[in-house]
């Protein structure tokens, strides 16, 4: 096991790049069968066009390595490292129709992933030394949660809730329903904690100031002060007072991350980590071997 | 069948959106579980919160009634249908529990699928009154190029082939193993069409303007004039003079488009349109029956 | 959605009842067709023959509307309610040859589950009124954790965590490899915590009272007092002192729970109520239509 | 391919491993991910608490080789093999972090399988000598009857049919559909015969000596003797004379199979072996590679 | 449940259709979407071109249900019924686009089954009168064996063993092994008895009336005489006297079932039946909705 | 790669393998495992019986090595080989319950696959020097298209378009639908052109001659003069004149091809090819290890 594979399972992943795999050449690969030789050998680098932070490393061998098993992929980066242009990523080594099969599948999600590192990259650099951590949310691409959440911690991120089944986090909605039922707000939130899990992690969502009194009451793991001006993230803060995690969360850019954490938030979540990324320019460049 | 549906295939939507459901929510949502009672009901509000071009209609539904057959979802637009600000795209009612279990898969998907189309359509507009098509690449992200593919369409694009299995794009590497057997480049070109079904189109790809005469000379259906400046794209329309089709690739941005399509080319494709799409600002209004 | 859905989704119980179905008439029930006209029908009734805790409704409905959707399943219990000798848990309608097609997966989902209800509910009973938890551990059958899960809730318990990925548990061999690299045992704890998410939940296992103080000052959420004296566990609460949460583990059994649950630990966690629990005896009675 | 394998497929044992792997770590394991350097390596030895009979050895081994390809599994027993406590099953070396993640599915799977194969061992050496088959039933896990019934042969016992498809039984129900016809009982159970292949087995389940001149005079292969008393059962055994084999079944215990067996039955089918086995205690202990 | 449905699963079926409809229409259907609005609806008749015996009703309305769930198919012969030239098997009606969509897949099956069911046909025809059994064989399409055996049964046949799992079959190769062991033919086939369950169907393949003395002593269920002349069938016969199945097997062709009848074997195995039955014509004649 | 995976996924080929595999041995083979020791070894050999083309390599190995890895297959001949009585095909060795186990799977594709190349070299041998293709269709078995096209390009033919998805093939019944909205022929078929992506292929069929001129107008690929009789044929041919492929198509058997062909069309497709070509006769002996 390498630190790449953390957080992810092999079969996960494989199932992934086998489902893209197939749905980039569902019988076959019409060109190549018409102009190369099976019998083929072909040398391939993975190279970065720009500056940025690599991710999707077991995702781009296995794109070669799921067409032909007898592909030689050396990787040259472990995710989380730097790339600027020309630094080479992989050298693919083999049949040159399989690698030309696998080459699609391993830059899409290469590209994509290291997009993501980048971005994440960007907003950790910006907090740097405030002792915030940066955190991802559930706005990630379906089917690529779990390649995307491993890209923003090689990004120098952490993550979140991974699904609504592993933490609780109780929003306007839910607590509504609960006080509807003759609930005071910290009694909502403590029923619930007792209907959950011990190994459950408790957090609310608050819209305003004036909820935090009840809501620290009730001594949930995590606050989320959600849209807040920097004011009020910082009164906010002063009122928790350790008492419970803070999150700050809703509309955060690149250019207003640092202000946020300097109001003494222990988190921030930014969803355009996973939702908005675009894709990093990652070529491949290949040498088919004149001797056929 | 609606229009909806062209290009996609109910079982294929339906095995996405069943895989992101179990992403989001592997054994429950704990929280709703634990806040809202079993038998509550709501009624939920699909809303864009931007001007837009609307894709993801028929993932959108079923990310509700994948998780409980019972939500009754209500579409009012159809893709392609703009947005502006408070647009409704969707009524669901039903019980409480499942709207929030569906909400995240619901607004991961079509807010995606409406950035490819909100993009695309800018493009399109860009190059209205030229003729030009626009279209996609297999730049796609992994497991729903199917999807993104008709988002494309949505707003107003075509879509290129759909993967190395339907059509033949040659490129350099390709024409240079078969040189290397001997072959000039008119040869090596009709050597690949006698070998292809004649269902299949043949598109090539060139890079410089001298190597036009003995393309042309083999018949190619499309010839791909990758990354030309504008003099070049012109003088390549001039020598093709209607004998293949003539996309122009490479670089092309929403400011650059216009001018390309004016040298005359027939088609325009554009990576960006899917791997570097924001997602498009969709949320989720709900009221839970307060009549617990 | 019903309750007894918690923590379920509809997908991942109709894929166990799809595979138990598959294996258990891969091409047919060679007897009923052999036997039974097509076209008749029949009325068949679950019935307890023991006293015990009815689970596993959601299985026990999919096993005969999977095989036939148009059988009726009219279910009278719901997971968690008693039952007597006699007490009727559910009727079914239609199709004989679909009944007894169904019949044998349905009553070897609804025999383990509530086996599993029926033992946990005795282990809740024998500590009523001491307010501690009795939990669950991953000692389940592979492939029906989600099912054993809910039947553990059923019974009147309460879940621990689902799986390796979505919380924490610290034992004698992580905390050694951390303290081989010159961490001593609170910065062990500490460092584990830097590096996971802010919202999972850290539980450390403790074997012994000396390692307390150190493994207290390090704050995780839970300690687990694993293998405790009735003497040690009481000192471990006092020196805990709702600083974190307190689960003994290890060797508890029916005669000896209630004695654990009054030395003022929060959380008791039970293996065999998943990996032994006997089936509980549940019975189809059916009545072929006679005028065939 | 070894005894190990029989009746087993091997692809059919990798998906239920792979199933309860995703199961017991969907994104991977937080602890040692968060506690265990990616490279430290270690060695595990799964060692018998107790007194039993071993079985599960194909899946205890994929349990570990689909975590990772590069563990070790070196397996001292094979299925069958008895065991004392102490007894070292298999030593498993190769990354700490992935026999960490395979040991509760490895120990999920043969402590259960092992008590499986334990029970049936009392069974069949209580009946020691008498020439009697003691079988299986399909009150089997879901899921898992491939594994369970390669644990019943590990034990000593035999297997009755797999699933409805691959032999007849006929019961009371059955019969009595087809007397509605106007069949007589010997009529009905040959007219049975006439409808199925001539390579499928017939059983008839008789509930009182006075049914059986009727079906020994139809010629099935097995008659199954459902909830006799010894009296009865002896003269079953006498009536029937050895015309078809004789299946005892129903209320079998460890304390009076014995006697039933000594009635002159051929078979034994004891339903408890498979759904009401404990697990077997098995554990593993582990030494990760001090030197990190 | 239809009788159609005997020796089926739905799951199975269902299983078999979607494949081929993914396999025929991976991202729609490229023509109708271009030609026919989404809103057109048609009638379609599918329309026997000869004589022959239909199979394949449920795979049939399956193809079409399974692309578009509101279709409508009115089936008009069930499995097993006679069609001349112009016999309308079935009639669909809904959108005309989804009816497209289905027509090969519900084409390919069901010519394919019929094909089946029209050969065994013949060959039963052939043989009115002897009592003999006609058998298929393992020789089935990959994929379709669940199909194909129904369409065996459709066409007046029997099916022999399903799988290598269900029924014991001992060629010589099998007892050359046990042989060479040191144990004689009749001992070698008891041995085999002994160590299979009791609900096992023995079935022993002979090459020459010399074994057969041995053979009948061991008492298999059935004796398979391969690529016996005439006069050995009725010798072997004559020797078995009723004391097992008697199946004649090898070269059979519709123009020497009759005379291998009447030998006065029981049962008679044809592989052709399967593996080389011609596709039956069946054709769909669609009327699309002019008042578009 | 080798030139037999041309046109095919590994992936693919190794999932229908997996399912035939299963099917056929869905929980072991009883025969083998009762009778042969799981140590005994063998030599197999896939020997042909007949004269033909051999087709199908790739599908036999995996049916040997996805029962176990360890078999090892040498093959002789490449997919379109030509083969006579005794030619050996492939020799494998290993585990002896294992070569049996994938026995019929290998031969049940390899002679069905075969038998398609078989019949389309003898379609290709009889338009010998008239430079015509013979082409298959989407009449094939389903679930097995893939492997169907390769065995047909195995024999010398050419690929049809693959699906609904990836080529347009207008018929009567979508011209209809289209001419029902006020546009002439030549407007019809420009309208689907505009409609369908470039990279699309699009073929007019045509049922008479009448109909040509307004179709070669609208100058589609692809023009299929459909049941024609030979004079029209040349008539069409001579219509068309180079502006568009000619294929002839209905009704054409071995007789008739090589007229049909000497009209001067392009292209002549044959359902029967895939839909009717009987099993080619190929065996497997086998010697197992004598020294047990």
């Amino acid at each position: 096991m390498t630190d790449d594979l953390q957080g992810l399972t092999l079969a996960g992943v494989t199932d992934i790049v086998d489902r893209a795999l197939a749905e980039d050449a569902p019988w076959g690969d019409a060109t190549s069968e018409a102009a190369i030789p099976a019998t083929a050998t072909a040398t391939a680098r993975i190279v970065s066009r720009v500056d940025g932070t690599f991710a999707g490393g077991i995702p781009l061998e296995l794109a070669f390595t799921r067409v032909d098993p007898t592909l030689v992929v050396e990787r040259h980066l472990a995710d989380g490292d730097p790339m600027t242009p020309g630094t080479v990523v992989a050298t693919i080594t083999g049949s040159a129709r399989a690698i030309l099969r696998g080459e699609r599948v391993a830059l899409n999600l290469s590209q994509r992933l290291s997009g993501i590192a980048t971005l994440t990259r960007q907003h950790v650099d910006a907090v740097a030394g405030t002792g915030v951590r940066l955190v991802d949310t559930r706005k990630t691409t379906p089917g690529l949660r779990m390649l995307e959440k491993a890209a923003v911690r090689a990004g120098g991120g952490h993550n979140h809730r991974y699904s609504l089944s592993d933490a609780v986090m109780l929003k306007d909605n839910h607590l509504a329903v609960l006080r509807a039922q003759g609930l005071d707000l910290t009694e909502a939130i403590r029923t619930v904690r007792a209907r959950i899990p011990h190994t459950m992690h408790l957090e609310v969502e608050v819209d305003g100031l004036d909820q935090l009194p009840a809501v620290i009451a009730a001594e949930p793991d995590t606050i989320m002060l959600d849209n807040f001006t920097l004011d009020d993230l910082r009164a906010g803060v002063a009122l928790i007072a350790g008492r419970a995690v803070v999150e700050a969360s809703g509309g955060v850019r690149l250019d207003t991350v640092r202000a946020i954490a300097e109001t003494g938030v222990d988190v921030i979540s930014v969803g355009a980590l996973t939702h908005s990324a675009p894709a990093l320019d990652l070529g491949l460049d290949i040498v088919i071997d004149g001797a056929l």
